[in-house]
């Protein structure tokens, strides 16, 4: 392990969390809000010390491996997530460090579980940062030092950082340079998340609204700045966040070669139809289910067409209690909140193309099983896919498994009932936010045990990271001097 | 496929089951139960007549591989369940037909899930035939016909038979021959029930109750003839059933190396030291949490040690409702229901062996990921796991959580709460009987749609027969003429 490497690059990092923190400061200012803005500023500051700190030691050594990019990923999100749990603290508009700990992780890792009982008692300086963490943390706050850093030459290190931080069984540059990739991945979230906003706008939502239901949709995060989450918007609003949590689910690699007019290429991608399938089916599933909830057979298909994409693109905001639907949508709910999104997106969950490949490795094996001398290798778009791949995908899911086991046992601790459990478990490992019972869309996490809430907190970082990278920290070997 | 072949072994294991009803016919007309007696005696000679018919076309040709094996194995299943299924129906103690079915398929299957609601009213024909129905279904029907067929020379279609019926990631004869490993096997069997009958009778269990809770025990089944299940009898019958639970889950093979003095071999068995360590966990957990439910220690250590073996054995018996333990000794019992119990024992799940491969297979990428140049295979009892194997456990979690979510949709249709569908159709599908909620130990599946019952009878049989034979009766290039 290369330790002023890693050092040194979380010390960078610290500096863009504090840059960060100054809009928030401007928010506070605006409202008036004084005490929030001090604690925004402090928090600034002791922020940006600890990251200059970091800088002094220069690395020597360039040498930088995977092993060394999944380490700096899972220390990265650990260290903003504990440095930007502080204004929550300093404010002392949540008292205990755990809770402003899970609310932050809940941000930068785009779940939206809360653990606030009254939102709207909450400063703006504060919401705005809260509903921040979302958007940085749905691209990648790697990603974003990758697109912003000089590109130097020989910095193989680049992509290791890009593979460990995006989400995906397959990760891969867009273009040569990892540098001009993430550059082009964040220049069209940042024109997504301005297109929405602006189509919000046309809709008449109040300004600050508009900013933060942006970041929660953009990052597929789901924290509303309202008990009632976004059930209070037009009709029109709910639609347009609808289609924009479903255009920010979907892989990124898509719009670049739509950009690139490339469109039968973009058109190919099995997941996408695979995902858009699902989400339709269930769709309607749920809106026949629900049909006697609602004036009308159109009102049921809107409920549910927000419902499902807010679940399936694991952001979680809600129009309804759907916590009160009958148990088949909520059986359907809690299936796509485990099948998850598209790869390469801001979205959470297992991921589509997992699921796309364990179906087609299954196929493979049944035929094999039928005429053995019949191998043919799996594709995916057309192109084959190599054993590596599905290694990768057999052991991710063989992790997420265990860690799904382990979490329901600590947290059945809290003895909220199964129903409580299993889907609150599900909600942060797939980075989802609401669950049933009393975590349901008009619930919150406030009730549970300070272990349950670490618990959680794991379970959403290892959740967003994929696993992995979490995984290595506890593996002894990794931390051998090189 | 090898139709007439197919056809003669239906027709084989049809005659086979008709020879069992004759001892509950003899059960009848002891106690005095004409219309059960008349009832068993029409149903045996209807299948001896059906059996019969089918063995009329000679098969010429002999080719017979593992396909012919599993279609063989999952058609038998279906047949025996049918035609078992008409003593209940004739003689109208269950009145209608899917209920019959799902009470011998759970039968079969050594499930040991009830729709009865009133068992004390069933009369002791009936009762015998459904207790003895566990018994058979634990070590196979296929495996039994493959005992009692002459050992004719050149049948290379047994070890197919052996090895689809026979549960596990990895199964292989135990001696060269299959037709003297399936004599080996229910020698065993018959030995080991045999054993629990006297200690039963020793501690003064009444002679009905002795045969019909060991056919349940050695199965790992779970009917029992009353309604409070086990809960009446004295601590010491109880201790002595939670021992044979134990013992009839086990793999067989260690009894065999046991009795050829091969004790070193048979102790360096890795699942039975996982198995025995997850169940004393477990128990010591349960006991600490249950803790003021009872009077002293010992009782809830008593109570946790029947109930935790119940589960893991996947037998089902309960001595106290546990529906209504804190919800983390519920949380342990529903992963020990998935956990299930060791490879070629009578119990299910799905198998501490798998569960330990997939450990090891994540251990071995896990350090792959770190040292890319370093591949040493992974290893079980000392003895290098083959890709196949690898390949065969991967194919089979993942058809298991592809009908685990199947199911849960369509049990969920009937709305009785996550904790209900969830349980029922783990319980179902690893073959234990009792969930919680309305199938809680001392509820049962009577309230559940013909439909439920219908996808409960599937995944029984899916996790009886291990997924495979089952899948492979919808794969339409299977059925082609050979």
């Amino acid at each position: 392990m290369n330790f002023k490497m890693v050092a040194n690059l979380l010390g960078r990092i610290l500096c863009v969390e504090a840059l960060f923190l100054l809009p928030a400061v401007a928010v506070s200012l605006y409202f008036g809000e004084a005490d929030a803005a001090r604690a925004l500023a402090v928090s600034c500051v002791i922020t940006a010390g600890a990251g200059g700190l970091m800088l002094i030691p220069r690395p020597k050594k360039k040498n930088f491996y995977a092993r060394e990019g999944f380490i700096v990923v899972a220390l990265a999100w650990i260290v903003i997530s504990l440095f930007g749990a502080l204004p929550f603290y300093i404010s002392r508009e949540i008292p205990r460090f755990i809770d402003c700990l899970f609310e932050t992780i809940s941000g930068f890792t785009t779940t939206g579980a809360s653990i606030l009982t009254d939102i709207e008692a909450m400063s703006k300086g504060l919401l705005y940062w809260r509903s921040f963490t979302h958007w940085l943390g749905g691209m990648g706050v790697l990603v974003f030092l990758l697109a912003i850093a000089p590109s130097s030459k020989g910095s193989g290190q680049n992509v290791f950082l890009l593979r460990a931080e995006s989400p995906g069984p397959e990760v891969d540059k867009l273009v040569p340079r990892t540098h001009n990739s993430a550059q082009i991945l964040y220049s069209i979230y940042i024109g997504m998340t301005f297109l929405e906003m602006v189509f919000l706008r046309l809709g008449g939502m109040p300004l600050f609204d508009t900013v933060t239901v942006t970041f929660g949709t953009a990052g597929t995060g789901g924290f509303a700045i309202r008990s009632s989450s976004v059930a209070e918007y037009s009709p029109y609003l709910q639609n347009v966040v609808t289609i924009f949590m479903i255009l920010f689910s979907i892989n990124f690699n898509l719009y670049f070669l739509i950009l690139g007019r490339r469109f039968r290429q973009a058109l190919k991608n099995e997941e996408l139809w695979m995902y858009l399938g699902l989400l339709g089916g269930s769709i309607l599933l749920i809106a026949q289910n629900t049909r006697s909830f609602y004036a009308s057979f159109g009102e049921s298909v809107h409920h549910a067409a927000f419902q499902a994409a807010s679940i399936m693109t694991t952001t979680g905001f809600a129009t309804v209690d759907f916590n009160l639907w009958p148990e088949f949508s909520k059986c359907i709910l809690l299936l796509l909140m485990v099948a998850g999104a598209c790869a390469g997106s801001t979205g959470g969950g297992i991921k589509v193309s997992r699921l796309l490949l364990l179906f087609k490795s299954m196929h493979a094996e049944l035929r094999r099983m039928i005429s053995p001398r019949l191998v043919r290798p799996i594709r995916m778009d057309g192109k084959p896919v190599g054993s590596d791949t599905l290694r990768g995908i057999y052991l991710y899911m063989s992790a997420y498994f265990t860690v799904t086991a382990v979490s329901l046992l600590f947290v059945s601790l809290d003895n909220f009932g199964l129903e409580t459990t299993i889907s609150s478990v599900f909600a942060c490992l797939n980075n989802i936010g609401p669950g049933f019972g009393i975590t349901g869309p008009m619930g919150n996490y406030a009730p549970f045990s300070s272990l349950t809430k670490l618990i959680l907190c794991a379970d959403m970082l290892i959740g967003r990271l994929e696993i992995l990278p979490i995984l290595l920290l506890f593996v002894p070997s990794v931390w051998k001097r090189t």
